[in-house]
């Protein structure tokens, strides 16, 4: 594959008559009548049907493709509809759906120990939920009970999900409407040297003045009332924010020194968004409790989880965990998990990961920066990055007002729109624009889509001018 | 089908090779080594390895068959691994697995209009989750904005689920160990004539003052800062307690009076349990919030939701719901609900749920009710049934205290031993055996269970006798 035009990338052809059983008009309007959507002033969305997904590509009922720059929410990192994972989805539908969390089952055998295996030193417990926000909600339960403290220390520039325990963790807006939260939690600033709440200029001054912000509110809280510090490993939607080399390993530090339980929430960093199986493993430390979802099957079936070190899964042994959900370790999750890791070593996509951030993505997006005054910053890793939008390079004003919406935000919507209206779906927020496409998308996929990208910041660049 | 041994109750044979790749003693190593299990002391259990089931009945590895009377958590409401579920998810499977909650998708579409058609009233849209825990969490989060007030009134006897909010408005145990929880919990005492809070004699009397505690509480806590009434429409796990004809519609106008929503949480009593559509059709009342999950597709794939109004829907409409989950809407979980509803339809089960309650289960417990002196009382209506096991029939003195461990609860482990051991997997909760097969369980299946159960009752009536 030399050209990067759709039809060149491998996109497969759009649905056929015997895909859809409602046409498109009737999924819209049985949608519109019907589904309450996530986030979403009901009266002002129009959700487009999405009628089919392959590879990197999905389509609508009219088979117009897009080339996904947002793995949807981050999350098919294997992409849509692979075969592999299809095949057992469906072998584990014919043999065994559903059993409870209390007996023991292949699938649930089978992923724990795969997942666990490929986690970090003494992580060799799983609790398998549904999702992020119960992996979150568990991780910080058995923290709790671990350690016998409450407070629980989250950053500002992190999303944790929004059931009431998580959503209180969570620092972006999408916690002010559910304040006044439960009590508990300190929150602090995390590294972020573009916009560094520190006053520092490089990133190795950025990461010592966090490490010595984070020790200072563990002193003035008191480290005895503090059972965790909750951190993404490399921040997601609120920045792609990769912390600088001995952050991680600082923070192990503090942990270790007063006895605080370090929880990696790689949720959406995790299972090869990063390159690697853990975002931790590209700094080599281990969390105590590390949370994840999403990657870890693509979300091809609803599954979560928390990995626990066997110290904290000690305290557990002979006293009960007061925690469960009836789909805990479900079957049919946990065989997409494991078809899902063997695909991960079959088709090297840890290796493909790393390849497309180091050599494709990442000297793309610079190229990008070079050519768009709107471009601020690009910053990432693997298949995990950002591109920051900016009014001016010099004073860094945000493209958009934090937390924009209405006429505030049309800047963005703009170049949002320009890129779907050329068949690439981004993933944005606030001022940026994440390119965080399947890890499996192939090199020329990425560059069509880098291409377009390069199209909508021309918006981008009259937008930042226009004001 | 005329006898109740197994052989002749159409429990299939038990698995072959093909069907399994690690063998029983491999599950079980894996499993010990790396599964963390739900509300468990890990290193006290032994999980049962299962590894196939049918209809309404499970087997291990050695083809050893139980006759479930638990539905696992009471959730398989039509059985394991009915050949339309299993097709429509395969089917699924291989068309579309994932999309986020931003778009409209078929089974998505579908499944939300299914549920709202088959709902009371102006329930017309469905925010939909990945189970019961999170559906509850969203229900109440809608219906503080919705309201513009926090507090929200739960049942002591009652669960509903583990996250930080579902677990705060939880009354039984299960909550303890998460305390101090959320702020804004107000519990009451909800009708239970058999262990009256409020000393009344007959079901109006118990209805009556059941009322009136919770018109008085409103009172004092002040009305205008209730934003919700949560309640099992009939409470599940802690005890199966039908409410008396008239609670329902008598909670619904204290909500109508002082501006409250009402929420019914079905999470188990929905979806045919009752032998109904939704419990409170059993009593024409129409809540503003149902939560359902569990038997919308019999937990085949993670799947619950939140049943909306239009009124709580409409505040929705201009102002966004500041909530949502990655896989809210899953394609392969809706795709499960549709063909759920379908059997539903197409094999009567609603019908046959209320022939089992009325016919068959009710008047069976009555029986062993007459036979044995540890069953202080049987209730229950459709397939949801409980035999409260008691010392003394006269000061109603429980088999074993509230929330026994070790020592103290060996009596009902004796009663549960004992149903095992022949063939029968029951649910046990406190000091009650609750009868809650799969809705579709043949009437045969269900006299082959009570008689199982009417040897183990032997075994309570010696434990009720022998301190």
């Amino acid at each position: 594959m030399t050209t990067t035009t759709p039809d060149a990338t491998g996109a497969p052809a759009g649905p056929t008559a015997a895909h859809g059983r409602l046409d498109e008009a009737e999924v819209r309007r049985l949608d519109r009548a019907h589904v309450f959507h996530s986030w979403s002033a009901q009266a002002t969305i129009d959700p487009m049907p999405v009628a089919g997904a392959e590879g990197s590509w999905f389509w609508d009922h009219s088979g117009r493709r897009y080339l996904d720059f947002s793995s949807q929410l981050v999350n098919v990192n294997i992409g849509y509809q692979h075969p592999k994972l299809v095949a057992a989805i469906q072998e584990q539908a014919g043999r065994l759906l559903t059993v409870s969390p209390a007996f023991a089952e292949e699938s649930r055998s089978r992923a724990a120990a795969m997942i666990a295996e490929r986690a970090p030193g003494a992580l060799n417990k799983v609790f398998f939920t549904n999702g992020g926000a119960e992996a979150v909600e568990n991780a910080v339960r058995m923290a709790r009970l671990h350690t016998g403290r409450h407070k629980v220390m989250a950053a500002y520039r992190s999303y944790h999900g929004a059931t009431a325990g998580a959503i209180a963790l969570t620092g972006d807006p999408r916690r002010w409407a559910s304040e006044p939260g439960a009590a508990g939690v300190v929150r602090y600033w995390g590294p972020y040297l573009y916009r560094s709440a520190f006053h520092a200029t490089t990133e190795q001054e950025e990461c010592e003045r966090a490490l010595q912000h984070l020790r200072d509110l563990v002193m003035v809280e008191g480290a005895q009332t503090i059972a965790a510090i909750l951190l993404e490993s490399v921040v997601g939607t609120n920045g792609i924010l990769v912390p600088p080399d001995g952050y991680l390993a600082g923070v192990r530090q503090i942990c270790d020194e007063f006895g605080i339980v370090m929880v990696a929430d790689e949720v959406m960093a995790g299972f090869g968004r990063c390159g690697e199986w853990f975002a931790v493993d590209h700094w080599d430390v281990e969390p105590d409790l590390i949370t994840f979802a999403k990657g870890v099957n693509s979300g091809y079936v609803p599954l979560g989880g928390v990995l626990i070190s066997d110290e904290i899964a000690a305290t557990f042994d002979h006293r009960p965990f007061p925690g469960g959900l009836t789909y805990s370790g479900h079957p049919l999750a946990c065989a997409s998990a494991v078809a899902s890791i063997e695909v991960f070593e079959e088709e090297g996509i840890l290796a493909h990961a790393r390849h497309l951030g180091d050599d494709v993505i990442g000297p793309g997006l610079r190229e990008l920066a070079q050519r768009h005054s709107s471009v601020g910053e690009v910053r990432g890793l693997g298949v995990f990055w950002a591109v920051e939008l900016v009014r001016d390079r010099t004073t860094r004003e945000p493209l958009v007002p934090y937390n924009a919406t209405g006429a505030d935000a049309a800047p963005m919507n703009a170049v949002v729109g320009a890129c779907k209206e050329r068949g690439l779906w981004p993933f944005a927020h606030f001022n940026r624009i994440h390119v965080v496409p399947p890890c499996t998308t192939s090199d020329e996929e990425v560059r069509h889509g880098l291409a377009i990208l390069d199209e909508a910041l021309l918006v981008a660049d009259e937008q930042a001018a226009s004001r």
